[in-house]
């Protein structure tokens, strides 16, 4: 059964950017160490056309996430980083430039309807306009017999959790202060008993705790 | 060398109490959740003279933690809930009756000047005006040769760690959502590179993730 994955890098103070996020820095102000255990793995590097890159836990964990992957869902500032009309929007194809690391469809969920956009690679973006619990449907006919990544905001992953929609969830809590920025948990994600149950620590050389959780729905 | 310690339980979405925060619900809605995996162990029930309690991982934590304070530092908020004068406040004489589970100085930081408060077991209040760099030296002062515990709230947390003046941290993250409250880390505690240093994680049955770090001076 396709299950709704979210695998996200947070730092200890909660942040998923940091702030004053922009176009130059769209991660926000130190927001890229947040990604610095996982850049140097090798799996990150065969992603994205590297080569080389360094093998143990955190190169297991990164590929291990990727490896049953089958739609990618996100909002549309992680996909842009922009809002309102498409036309005025400098990074309308996306920030990952003609080969998007995905390999598989990916929806974004906006208040601004447009055509599908193949790209090279295997990845198409669809954008998704009537809300969250479409876009899941379709991806979930779109993942086959694979899950689903909720790739983030922590927006747009709080809307899910709100909605008990989300089946998995693995934090990377770096251990790094952002002091400000994208938190991953606003906005009164309420607690329902036995909602969270730890299925895994994984304590990496980098001091980076891989944990993850199942989440029951409501 | 006497080093100043946090040790706190948080919610998984950075909460060190649920939301609305009252005399009656001193921890808010669904804040008592945050230490079930303490009130249930030996060494808890043994501080506060109950009988028997579970051994295991989160004893050996909780008590591992104790064993070497000599002073404790904490807010008025923790202290009574209370704030303004303190002929006004009907926690004037802290939460935790006549013995409290200190037994040991404990420094209390507040606008309210006061004399020291001596109550059974070898606790004695102290009230503090003048900041918390002066807390600071009076409580390394006191614990002699042993360590200092920083035990909250939020704010007075984050008010040291900005100063740069905590040495350990040690977090157990519980596996439930408070959904609002207040937050252990607010208020913009900005990175310093290599400030946190991961030095242990213990994975408890109960769910409980304890993860400690070495915080650097700035």
């Amino acid at each position: 059964m396709t299950r709704l994955v979210v695998d996200i890098s947070v730092s200890l103070d909660g942040y998923v950017a940091g702030p004053n996020q922009s176009l130059d820095e769209p991660l926000g102000e130190n927001g890229e160490m947040l990604h610095d255990w996982v850049v140097g793995t090798k799996q990150f590097k065969d992603m994205h056309g590297g080569e080389g890159g360094e093998t143990g836990i955190d190169n297991d964990i990164g590929a291990e996430h990727l490896s049953h992957m089958g739609a990618t869902i996100m909002g549309r500032h992680m996909y842009s980083g922009g809002e309102g009309p498409w036309e005025d929007d400098p990074k309308a194809r996306g920030w990952w430039g003609d080969d998007p690391p995905y390999h598989h469809p990916v929806f974004v969920l906006t208040q601004h309807a447009r055509e599908p956009l193949p790209m090279e690679g295997g990845t198409t973006f669809h954008f998704v306009t009537d809300g969250i619990e479409s876009a899941l449907e379709q991806a979930r006919a779109a993942a086959g017999d694979q899950d689903i990544s909720l790739a983030g905001g922590g927006q747009v992953i709080s809307q899910y959790l709100k909605a008990g929609l989300v089946d998995e969830m693995q934090l990377h809590v770096v251990p790094i202060f952002l002091g400000g920025g994208a938190r991953l948990f606003e906005g009164h994600v309420a607690q329902a008993p036995g909602q969270l149950e730890l299925t895994r620590v994984v304590e990496s050389p980098t001091g980076v705790v891989h944990v993850k959780y199942e989440l029951a729905g409501r």
